[in-house]
């Protein structure tokens, strides 16, 4: 792999867009393939959190876009607290770069946003990716666990509780968090900015409402006709495996893949793996 | 391996036991351990449609008991049309064994039952097998799929009809589907009696009715408790692998395993793996 791919997304400057609703969205943008795969991130994460060697490695294959939703980040605005405000957001973002259609990779909360752009705007999308995701209302997900959120919910975040929910309690896979967490928050320059506690508070009412036990709600992604890949690690403390099973029983076109000795950030520790079964997903024939 | 644990079940005499429902149900028995493992049949299958290279792998770490239900094979009574009818049947042939406690392999139909079993009885089970299975009121399983119901429903059932559905439509699957059928119609003495069109009808009745889409009825899973493996081939034509994964999604307690190149009759044509797969899961701790 030469240089220029293995630091592709550490180096893309951050770029800026107005959109309709208002808002200034930031994004970085890379590669080249006739339909954008846009990345819906993670709880509290900003464009720095996606591991640059999984979006150089999906960059290889497809132009990749990352952005900040309302209120995270860089862009502007406040962090709305719902999921379906989240995606009416994201919908405004696409359609301020002009892309007529996208596929999506949407991880944890990106995922639930991701679901409800496919249900809002199926037209839009050729073809959904959903990392550790869950589907709305399934029965034992009303926020996650207090071990979870105390790893990551806390006002100043910290390396150890992001280890401890990205990766397996394995050495394997707390090395392979150490490398990804290294090559994360090893960026010096042109960092983005920090997301703050509203976009906390915000998203994690998201979540929590997201995950009202309500089995009549499940019935809505089978909606979603769209070809559909689902995948999570095995050990995911924050959104267990149970449901990447749930949602690709309830999705009628779904693939799904449960990656070993993984947790939250399985995209991360299986970068090229991941990226590859993305790929191939994506050019799937129809 | 040894030729009495390659001919055990081929070899084991039928016997039969009268059941305080006042039906004479056939069986086979063979093995030993604390807890039996007992078989709930396919469609139309009677004792002698279990893969006997099966049932010697399962038998080698505990006792197995294979029997036919109310009105299938050489058990007296009518063949009942509802899962819930046969669950009560399989019930009073539990209880006809004086077992207090089981673990349960269910196959397709057989699964269904187990599921039924569980909800009805749930002290009666230890653990619980759903061999290529599907919640009641999953949508788009409202009886087979016109080839399937065309391949092994007909008056005369064909070794094509069942090669066609039970194995993938590779070399090496319908390979490893000819040397189980040969093990399985290779048996010329003693064999069990055929099942009737009585059989066939009451039968699919249940199937039938319970794959009418019912999103409700999906919650009803979600009361099993118990320790599940659930597992399909990649290709089953007959109940889709989509199913397992939404049944290990709604159960609380659910693994699941989807076994490559392989359909309906995985559990046949991956043998010695499935039973290993098996036994691992009944040996869990806890």
């Amino acid at each position: 792999m030469s240089a220029t791919a293995t630091s592709g997304y550490t180096d893309a400057a951050m770029q800026r867009v107005m959109a309709g609703n208002g808002i200034e969205y930031a994004y970085r943008d890379l590669g080249e393939s006739d339909v954008p795969l846009v990345l819906l991130q993670h709880f509290r994460g900003n464009l720095d959190n996606w591991d640059p060697a999984l979006v150089d490695a999906l960059v290889t294959d497809c132009r990749v876009v990352a952005f900040d939703n309302t209120g995270v980040g860089a862009t502007t605005g406040t962090t709305p607290s719902t999921i379906e405000a989240m995606a009416h957001d994201a919908i405004a973002f696409i359609e301020a770069m002009e892309f007529q259609q996208v596929d999506l990779l949407g991880f944890s909360i990106g995922s639930f946003v991701a679901q409800e752009i496919a249900l809002i705007r199926p037209d839009l999308l050729r073809r959904v990716v959903l990392a550790s995701s869950a589907p709305q209302g399934a029965a034992g997900m009303h926020g996650w666990a207090p071990e979870v959120i105390g790893a990551v919910g806390q006002p100043e975040t910290s390396p150890q509780g992001y280890l401890e929910v990205f990766f397996a309690p394995t050495a394997t896979s707390r090395q392979a968090g150490q490398q990804a967490a290294g090559r994360i928050f090893g960026k010096t320059s042109d960092r983005d900015e920090p997301t703050t506690w509203q976009t906390r508070q915000a998203q994690y009412d998201a979540v929590c409402t997201w995950g009202i036990a309500n089995h009549s709600l499940l019935q809505r992604v089978a909606a979603i006709a769209l070809p559909v890949f689902v995948a999570n690690g095995d050990s995911d403390p924050m959104i267990l495996p149970r449901y990447s099973h749930l949602l690709a029983g309830l999705l009628p076109d779904a693939r799904v893949k449960i990656y070993p000795d993984a947790a939250h950030g399985f995209l991360f520790q299986y970068h090229e793996e991941f990226a590859a079964d993305v790929h191939a997903f994506l050019e799937e024939a129809g």
